[in-house]
């Protein structure tokens, strides 16, 4: 336990940990776990749809997919998301191009939200979500997490509290990166709770809703549904991709929420584009035919990234935990694994993994503002590097934080 | 010649009409020439793009273009438009997703015009383009043609007269709905003249750049040269897309400006996506190699097309012509012919075709707000119908002119 060292013997560890992380510096490693990429493996498992027979290129309503039309997308691609996102209704749910993030961006931009509003944002969260309610000017409250779930009495108490509480954005499955799933009191709580303004929203971006890493998956409530049953049916936008199913660089995505604001959403949409690409979403149907045909090939994935979910955890096992330095969640799904370390290490350990070559996210991206408090949370991606190459980023990043924890104490 | 008729004469040639209208009624047509939509053999003439062999998904450059990443788009794309949209630097174009309609709407949202602002908009135009400006609160002011050009002299006195006037929207080559191409003297004097406002931009809507319908093409100057060369760098947005060159619904789009427009728009897009479809870039890119083979796939399309187009024009000479009930253009490229009748007889003719199963884009839709003020313009749309269903549209069209002519003189 470095904490019960003496200064003499902190000095002489650090000595030696200076030389062992110089050995692997001189190694000129040029790694990246930046960001949660799928691998090579993984679009592999999908390149059959760059090829697969489209017929007349019809969806089965008759529609000439090849031309303008059908803004909302074709109802077989609505048939697959729908389970995904939680509704029951073809009516409720929008398909839309390459990116959730954009349809993310535009619901919050059709929001015209007034200055001074507020977001809940659960941390540590996702970078992309803070960055847009940045943009937007909206200020940004942290809301913990408690035994891994959102800790909904602070975001009751808060939503509460505030007429200018206007909404929470947040990874309700397999959070990023905590790899935390709500509990059904917790979306039952989100939807049914009081709140100062009338016009909260939930932004529901469930990322992960089928990157399942165990035989017993995960659930989590329709908050469609759950919102609908507690007399606010218009509070929920639920958001969902298959760039993490098919590709990231070539997916479809959905938004679904109330019919009543997907009208809404349609109407002002309508101004912006006369329809998104139906090529695509008909590659995808036909593809997987079903949500089953998902669930299958999400098995895929699992097998390929498994094992280096388990190579990282264990890795960080064997080399931090004999001397506790720091805590780390074993993910059930999703794509990074959360570590922290002693307070005020994050940017340390970034900056010594980056001069050893190792690109992370940056320490604090994972907060509003990307400043985290106690300067311990990392964001670890495994998905993309090859085995090998994940092995010899962990043995920098664990060089790293032993090496920044001592540094600390001193 | 109608107007040379007695009250009389009139009244028993609107009754002949009257039943000429009714049998074609009575055949109980439905058909559409509402929108300028490819027909399923134009569609037909990329249908190999969709199963075209991605080798190994990688860009020229050893991109995976099955991951993240690319948001400016891969570069063999970027040469592709590079021509069609005048831009001479690869920093200087971004390939967007499936329509560049959306691209327009995002540099407007992104330009954050302040109450008060205007553009002005040659008339007739692009009625999407109308609906995004109201869309945005921004003020419309109708510029006419003159000679078959834009009335230039009538810009630059608009732009130099008034701050709040901020921009221009257009499209410059075949316009829609007239197929006007602005002369080269145009384009300079766009890009040179003396504004009021500092930040007022060109949105030059390249819609059909290579839209050719004769053997000898249109040409433009690239209006980012010269704004470059008449020192005004930032003045103009161009756009532009292949919707109308493989699939309407399936296509890439573009935008490009100086590099540093470009720049700043790269800055605030990353807020909104981590990138766009780049299979779909990569596609395109296989499939037609270069401009040149862009050139040689749109001469497919005017075989398809040309037809169309002399077939409208063919009837309406011979049914409209010996009693001057009108003028239109025939147009060597774009996508419409534009029609003016009597005064007072664009939305009466809208109607009669309604009625006797023919859409047509509603009367006024060529005008901002909706509204034509002598209510005489109707944009024609010959490209979607097969030959014999625009045999009977015309029919019911010429027959509602002449009916709604008649009207109008009694």
């Amino acid at each position: 336990m470095y904490t019960e060292l003496s200064k003499e013997e902190l000095n002489a560890l650090k000595i030696k940990l200076e030389k062992e992380y110089g050995e692997l510096k001189a190694k000129g490693l040029k790694l990246d776990m930046s960001r949660g990429k799928p691998c090579s493996e993984q679009l592999g498992l999908s390149n059959e749809m760059l090829y697969i027979d489209l017929g007349d290129f019809k969806s089965e309503s008759g529609f000439d997919c090849r031309n303008y039309g059908m803004p909302d997308g074709i109802t077989e691609a609505k048939k697959l998301f729908m389970p995904l996102l939680g509704c029951e209704c073809e009516d409720g749910i929008i398909i839309g191009g390459n990116a959730s993030l954009q349809l993310i961006y535009d619901t919050i931009a059709r929001a015209k939200y007034a200055e001074g509003t507020k977001f809940l944002c659960p941390v540590p969260g996702y970078d992309r979500h803070f960055t847009i309610l940045e943009h937007f000017g909206i200020e940004m409250i942290s809301v913990p997490f408690c035994e891994a779930d959102l800790d909904i009495e602070a975001v009751e108490r808060l939503a509460a509290a505030d007429e200018n509480v206007k909404g929470i954005i947040c990874v309700p499955m397999y959070s990023n990166p905590d790899g935390f799933t709500y509990s059904a009191e917790t979306v039952r709580r989100l939807a049914a709770m009081k709140t100062a303004a009338a016009d909260f929203s939930i932004y529901w971006d469930n990322a992960y809703c089928v990157h399942h890493l165990t035989d017993t998956p995960d659930v989590i409530p329709s908050v469609i549904n759950e919102c609908k049953n507690a007399g606010n049916p218009d509070r929920a936008f639920v958001f969902a991709s298959t760039s993490k199913i098919t590709f990231a660089g070539g997916g479809i995505c959905a938004i679904a929420s109330s019919i009543a604001n997907i009208n809404a959403v349609k109407k002002e949409m309508s101004v912006q584009t006369i329809g998104f690409d139906k090529l695509g979403q008909l590659r995808h149907a036909k593809f997987f035919k079903d949500p089953d045909g998902i669930a299958r090939h999400m098995e895929k994935h699992r097998a390929v990234i498994e094992p280096k979910f388990n190579l990282v955890c264990e890795m960080l096992e064997r080399e931090l935990s004999p001397d506790k330095l720091g805590q780390w969640n074993k993910p059930r799904g999703g794509y990074f694994i959360s570590f922290n370390g002693f307070n005020n290490t994050a940017k340390r350990v970034v900056e010594l993994c980056r001069e050893a070559g190792v690109v992370l996210t940056n320490a604090g991206a994972t907060f509003p503002y990307g400043k985290d408090p106690e300067d311990r949370n990392i964001r670890i991606a495994p998905t993309f590097p090859p085995m090998s190459e994940l092995e010899s980023a962990m043995q920098v990043f664990c060089a790293s934080v032993k090496l920044a924890s001592a540094e600390s104490l001193l």
